[in-house]
C-alpha cells in the first residue's frame, strides 16, 4: 500500500485492514466474490492533495476513498458502505456521499446503525463555497478519536450537549440547508463549532484544538459580519487550529480581500498562497476597492493581526463525494496546470 | 478620589458611587450617621500593588477595600457588607472575608441575598500557597461582567452547569477544604476552571480569556503532576490569561524550579521576576537538584516552551481579608524592603 509516496504494509494499518475484511465479507454475502477473487493480492496507491493530520478530515477523505474504491473493485459499490467506512475513521462515513450529509448516531450498542445519509446534493446549493485558512502551528496534537473518548468519560457538559443541543441544531440546520438560508446555516455552524470546542475544554485533562490564531479568525469573522451588517461568513473548526469558512461564491472576493487586510502575509502575492478554485482578479491584495475597503472606510474597522499568521488558503466548494475517474479525466486544474 | 496615583472624580465612577450611597443609607438606618457626618466630603487615596485589569480580581480587591474602609469610617464595619461590595464588582463580595469564602447565589430576584460567607479562615490551611504566573498578552479584553451577561443570554450549556455541576462541586470542594484534602481540592479547581472557560467559549460571539501560553501552563501542570505521581499543583484561570496555581508551601520550591525549566526566562535570575513571599534558596534556577530535576531524569519529561512567555511570578498565600493598619504596621516586606 502506497500512502502519499511512502510504502506502508497494509497489515500494519489495522483500521484499513478492518475496512478491507468488512468489504470482503459483504462481497461474499452478496455473491459478488467472483468479480475480483478475494484471495487475489491488492496493490493500493493513495495520493492526497490536502494537508494531513491537520484537523481537516484528511483521514475521512482517505478512508472514504479506500472503501469506495475497494467496493467498486468487488462490485458492491451500491451497498450501504458508510458503517464500514466509519471503522476506518469515524467521519469517513460522511465523506462517502457528496453534498450535505447527516451522520445519524443510531441506537444500536454495536454502532451498526450509525450511518450517514445524504441531505441534499451539492447541486442544491452550488454557490456554497469554502475558504480553508491553514494556520501555522507547532503544538502537539490530541487525536480527535482519543479526545472524543476522553470527553465522553470526563465531561459533564457533553451529556447535555448530546441530549439537548445537538438534536435541535441538526433539525434546524437541515431545514436551513434545504431552504438555502445562509444566515441561519452560518449561525448554527458557528455556535456548534464553539460548543464542540467548549466540550473539548471541559474534558479532563482538557483538549485544546484551537490556538490564538484560530481565535483571531473567529474575531475577524464576527467583525466582518458586523461591519457588513449581514452574516456573510461562518467559521467552523474541527480537531485542529485551521479554520473552515463558509462563504457564498459571490462574496468570496470581498471576504478574501478582507482576510488579506486583517491577516497580512508576505506570500499573499504568490500563486501558492491561495490554492484551489481560481478566484477572479478583484480578490488579489493589490486589486481595485471592494466591499472590504468600503468597510474599512466606514465606521467599522477589521482587526489587524501580526504578519504571516496563515500558512496558506484553500478555496473549495461542497463536492460530489468519491468519483471513479476515467483515463481522460484529469486531476489537474486547467487554468494553473497544478493539481487541485 | 485617587486611584493608583491618578485623580478620578468620585462621581465619574458610578459603581463606587453606588457602594458609597448604600453604605450611607445603612449608616443612617443603623443610627451611626453621627460618627462621621454623611454630608462631609471624602478624600480617598487608593494604592494597589497587584496587576490591574489582568483578570486577577484586582477590582474585587479594590472594591472590598473601599467598602470596608468606608464602613469602618461610618462605624458599620460589623454589618453584612458583601451585598454592597457586590454592587462595585461582583466578586468583591468574596474579598471582604479572609480565608476560603463561599459566594452564595441566593434566590431573590433583586440579588439581595447573594452574599458571601466564610468557609474556613486562612489559619485553617496555613500552608496553602499560590503562584500567580503573569503572562505576556496584548489582546483586547472582554470585561468579565459583560462576558457573563452574554453567557447567560446565549450559552445553552450554562444552564446545565449552573443547575447540575456547580452545586455538586461547591459541596465537594467545601468538604475538601475542611478536610485539607489537597488532591480533591486541586481536581475540582482545575475541572471547574476548564468548565468556566468552556462556557465562555459556548457564549456567542465567544469570550476567550485564556491564550496559547495559558494552555501551555495547563499542559505543564498535568505533565508535572503525572511525573510526580501525585496532584501537587492545581491551575485556575479567571477572566484573563494569567494562571493562579495552588501549591502547598512545602512544594513551592520544586514547582517553581520546574516552572523555570519548562518556561525558561531571561529574567529568571532577577529579584523582580519572582515577587511576593520570599522563597528559600533551592527555588532559584541555578540551585541544587530538587524534585523537578529528579523528574527530568526519570521517565517523564516536562514540556519545554519558548523563552520569556511569562512576564513575572507572584508568590502569595490565602490572606486575611481587609485589615485596618495602624501607623506602626508596614506594607513593606521586612526581608526585601520592597512592598509585598
Amino acid at each position: 500500500m502506497w500512502l502519499n509516496g511512502e510504502e506502508v504494509p497494509f497489515e500494519d494499518n489495522p483500521r484499513a485492514m478492518r475496512c478491507l475484511k468488512a468489504l470482503q465479507r459483504l462481497a461474499l454475502a452478496k455473491g459478488e466474490s467472483l468479480k475480483f477473487p478475494l484471495e487475489w493480492k491488492l496493490h493500493i496507491v493513495s495520493r492526497n492533495n490536502f494537508p494531513t493530520a491537520a484537523g481537516l478530515a484528511s483521514s475521512a477523505a482517505g478512508y472514504a476513498c479506500l472503501v469506495y474504491t475497494l467496493a467498486t473493485l468487488y462490485g458492491i459499490q451500491d451497498e450501504e458502505l458508510t458503517a464500514i467506512a466509519r471503522q476506518g475513521s469515524g467521519s469517513a462515513c460522511r465523506s462517502l456521499h457528496g453534498g450535505f450529509v447527516h451522520w445519524h448516531k443510531g441506537e444500536a450498542s454495536d454502532g451498526s446503525d450509525s450511518i450517514a445519509l445524504p441531505v441534499v446534493t451539492s447541486a442544491h446549493w452550488p454557490n456554497m463555497h469554502v475558504l480553508i485558512l491553514v494556520v501555522n502551528d507547532s503544538r502537539k496534537k490530541t487525536s480527535s478519536t482519543k479526545g472524543m473518548q476522553r470527553a465522553v468519560e470526563t465531561s459533564d457538559l457533553i451529556k447535555y450537549r448530546a441530549k439537548q443541543c445537538v438534536p435541535q441544531r441538526i433539525q434546524a440546520i437541515t431545514e436551513a440547508i434545504k431552504q438555502r438560508d445562509f444566515e441561519t446555516f452560518a449561525n448554527i455552524t458557528m455556535q456548534d463549532s464553539n460548543q464542540f470546542h467548549a466540550i473539548a475544554l471541559d474534558t479532563f485533562p482538557p483538549c485544546v484544538y484551537m490556538n490564538d490564531v484560530s481565535h483571531a479568525i473567529v474575531s475577524f469573522v464576527h467583525a466582518f459580519n458586523a461591519a457588513v451588517g449581514h452574516i456573510r461568513v461562518a467559521y467552523t473548526f474541527d480537531a485542529g487550529p485551521n479554520a473552515c469558512l463558509y462563504v457564498l461564491k459571490e462574496h468570496v472576493p470581498s471576504v478574501l480581500q478582507a482576510i488579506h487586510t486583517s491577516f497580512p502575509n508576505d506570500a499573499a502575492g504568490s500563486v501558492e498562497y491561495v490554492k484551489g478554485i481560481p478566484i477572479d482578479g478583484t480578490a488579489s491584495p493589490s486589486s481595485t476597492p471592494t466591499t472590504a475597503d468600503a468597510i474599512l472606510n466606514g465606521n467599522f474597522t477589521l482587526p489587524t493581526n501580526e504578519r504571516n499568521l496563515l500558512k496558506y488558503i484553500i478555496h473549495t466548494k461542497v463536492g460530489l463525494g468519491p468519483q471513479r475517474l476515467t483515463k481522460t479525466d484529469s486531476l489537474l486544474n486547467p487554468s494553473t496546470g497544478l493539481p487541485y
